[in-house]
């Protein structure tokens, strides 16, 4: 079927490709022109102004937003809607929040839109090669779309969630969930680093991945990443984040969920922006008030 | 070739059945006769006393323990010891914590036994169909049974990883990321069960493991526990514990490592053996001191 596709970074191209390789047609926008110059050749079929996707696609509009969560997503949509007609649907496939999703959808009922909430796991080879995606919104524009998501996805690989906002809900959850397996993982092999066993990480992770109880696709990734630097001394320990396991703490807090692994796996990656902590100020001069402890001096 | 195994539990007949399958003459005795009976119907040689297992192998020995870790371990091996001459080799497969590894094979060493601390992970289909495994020790007696290893692991699933000790401690370490694994994917199950969203939790677990970052051989059994019992209303969250895991947390306290996604699985798997804790009552009557907020009577 045709498909707009608003937004070709990273997630967005692969995704292009990925469409394109299941025989539907994409019309894609880049904010840069460039990029869609680059997916002409990859034969989408360009566009280079939001209206003109709207206005390439013809009868029933399917229309995937790949941009950044927050404001991206909102502007892409007030672009779109002077050009759609009731029933039309917006698929965000971005990370955007659940919470923001359920208002979107219930703004854009009322003008008959549909917008589906599609949380897309994988990566970059997922999107590329088959992903996994979890889908929220109106069942029958989901029915009238799942071919989509069937192609995009690895077998098994998607899911018809619910009500607005549950395709995004359960993708923050997953992402919550991925935070504290990555941090189990790393304080593991930081616990075998610290050891005086000499041991080979690469090694350790290959036979972790044959036959153990931790097998996973994350220790894959970790084995693949010691095969390139054995000891990781190329890189620095910041742990960046873009924000779903944040949101999956505030809304374990909000509903009064104990999720403490998941919280210390958000708390650690902001710990890890810091080379000192004022805490850490605070706590050393408190045994220097209290039992005359020697503090290290700042330089 | 020839190899004695002490300890027919449920790792230790699954492994006889495994070795025998690989055309390994397997000379078995378990404290409980009737299993080895049971043992000897399978094509297992049976022995009615650990000596008797001594007794019947020829040339260089190699004798499997897998018995609970701690004491049953120096019992068997004492029992040995009287039936082994220099060279002989004795694996101890069980969970033993490294540090009791590396101490008993500084004694064997004394009277030139070898002992190959042999961690071994993958559950009790591992153990029957190919287990990961992680052999420490003397490298030339590795050398000499490695065959047995490769035989009852799964392809790239066994890996010789140093000096006495560091097989121990690389599957401790291996349990520890299990523990704040579980934790993960468990904290994110509750979250969705807080939610409204009426989601079916075998299905997310489903698409999780088809193209997710997430997708992991926990997650296929979490898949499998949700098939059987769809909110596995069932069972209690009471979370036992076989030890590795605390272990792993006092290693890393005893290194200074930094572990907190690993301590607080294994603390709140304390916190699930409680109902009620003196800790909660403490902080309510607190807050009722200070604050005069309400408690919540003991009936």
């Amino acid at each position: 079927m045709q498909i707009g596709l608003i937004g070709l970074g990273k997630m967005g191209y692969n995704l292009a490709l990925n469409l394109r390789d299941h025989q539907h047609e994409v019309i894609a926008y880049d904010i840069n022109p460039e990029t869609t110059d680059k997916a002409t050749a990859e034969g989408i079929t360009p566009a280079y102004t939001i209206s003109e996707v709207a206005q390439k696609l013809t009868g029933r509009k399917a229309i995937w937003v790949m941009v950044p969560a927050g404001e991206p997503v909102d502007a892409v949509i007030a672009q779109l809607l002077p050009h759609l007609q009731p029933n039309d649907i917006i698929i965000d496939g971005g990370n955007s929040n659940y919470k923001d999703s359920i208002v979107r959808a219930e703004k854009l009922k009322d003008q008959q839109i549909h917008l589906l909430d599609c949380g897309t796991s994988g990566g970059l080879s997922g999107a590329r090669n088959g992903a996994c995606t979890m889908v929220g919104g109106d069942p029958d524009a989901f029915a009238s779309v799942e071919q989509i998501f069937k192609d995009i996805s690895v077998e098994k690989g998607y899911l018809y969630t619910g009500r607005s906002g549950s395709g995004h809900f359960v993708k923050m959850v997953h992402n919550g969930v991925e935070y504290g397996m990555m941090q189990a993982i790393a304080e593991g092999f930081e616990v075998l680093h610290k050891s005086d066993f000499g041991l080979d990480y690469k090694e350790v992770a290959r036979v972790w991945n044959h036959g153990s109880v931790v097998r996973s696709w994350l220790m894959e990734l970790v084995e693949n990443a010691f095969s390139k630097d054995a000891d990781l001394s190329g890189i620095k320990g910041i742990m960046h984040s873009s924000g779903e396991g944040k949101w999956t703490l505030e809304t374990a807090l909000d509903m009064q969920v104990p999720t403490p692994v998941i919280a210390l796996s958000v708390l650690m990656r902001y710990r890890s922006y810091e080379a000192d902590t004022f805490s850490g100020k605070v706590v050393a001069a408190l045994r220097n008030e209290f039992g005359g402890h020697k503090v290290e001096q700042a330089k």
